[in-house]
């Protein structure tokens, strides 16, 4: 898992920031089930299921809430308290 | 996506912002099955039955989460420490 | 969408922040499924079904969350840092 | 529903949180479906059932994050900034 | 329930945080399901089930934040600003 | 469950974070099924399946998002307020 995992939870941008919470959502499903070929025999259960994608979108907002907040939702800090 | 993906995570309102939300929810699903022709093979499914709606709108409340706080919840912000 | 969504997320009282947050959760819904038609043959389906209104709850909980944050959670801020 | 609605959200312990928290959860039930026959009707489904006890349990967890934060926590708060 | 709940939200350390969570879970349960013998005949239902399993996990997941806040993650506050 | 227990929720780095919230995910199961047999009878049914395998990412994604805030985010904190 250590050489799919960022180097950093930093981002240019909110669209990296959603693929680096896309990239988390899947290292969460690996670390349960590391064996690749299963995951790929699954993947037509999930990737072509309306519940299965909506369930896949709502992991993948918890993980951008996170990076989002990792990068001070990448807009200008400047000294203030703010959150 | 690229093409997709907004410039900015900073709306001029709420309602805006809950656009926003609606379309990072969609960027999520799209992320996992990118094939047009399954979503919208899948678009009755998930459009016309209770529960999916449900968890769709769910998806999108947690995203408004994050933009709404990009947004400093969209009032003012005096110099304040508030959150 | 537009003539439903609130002017402003603000709201006197935590009663009034609850109502926006189911109304929150509604307009979720409908930006998934704008036909009124269909939403109204489905209401049968989740609002006499325990597992659908419970996840109707959930959702609503989490705009709550949201709202309540915007609204400095109806509580007085004496200049202080808190959160 | 106004008449169920508590006064204010902030309550002299956790564990009044807590039960603030449950009545939050029944009044986004009861939000979709205000019915109260047929929503004791429902009652040995989701109450006799291990996944909507669950279930119900969580949006519990959710509403009781937001009462727990309204009253920070229930910890002693000396002007200092923390969360 | 009264007897069961915690005197404090504060506790020494995570792993005492993370008891503290699977408790709050449990009476969230119990609120909406006070008769023991019934939760005791739902036993297996759900410790057998892995579905129900990682669905208590979740909630047990979201108290376990709310907890790790109240104690400030157990990690040391020296006047900081932090969260 | 004490000897599993990570000594800190401090983790030099966000990919051990990651590994740390697979863990708190994993206690919550064993804090409501401890036998070991069952949990090993159960284990294709969750690892093999997508919905259980998105499920227990979801679970990760909450624990990832407190422990990421236990450690600042692993970002750099030069005296700010920042969050």
């Amino acid at each position: 898992m250590a050489s799919e995992f960022p180097a950093s939870l930093v981002t240019p941008n909110a669209e990296e920031g959603l693929q680096l919470a896309i990239r988390l959502a899947r290292l969460g499903v690996k670390a349960v089930q590391p064996d690749m070929d299963i995951l790929r025999r699954l993947r037509p259960k999930y990737s072509e299921d309306a519940h299965e994608l909506i369930a896949s979108s709502h992991v993948i907002a918890v993980h951008f809430q996170t990076i989002a907040r990792v990068n001070d939702y990448w807009r200008d800090q400047e000294g203030s308290c703010d959150k």
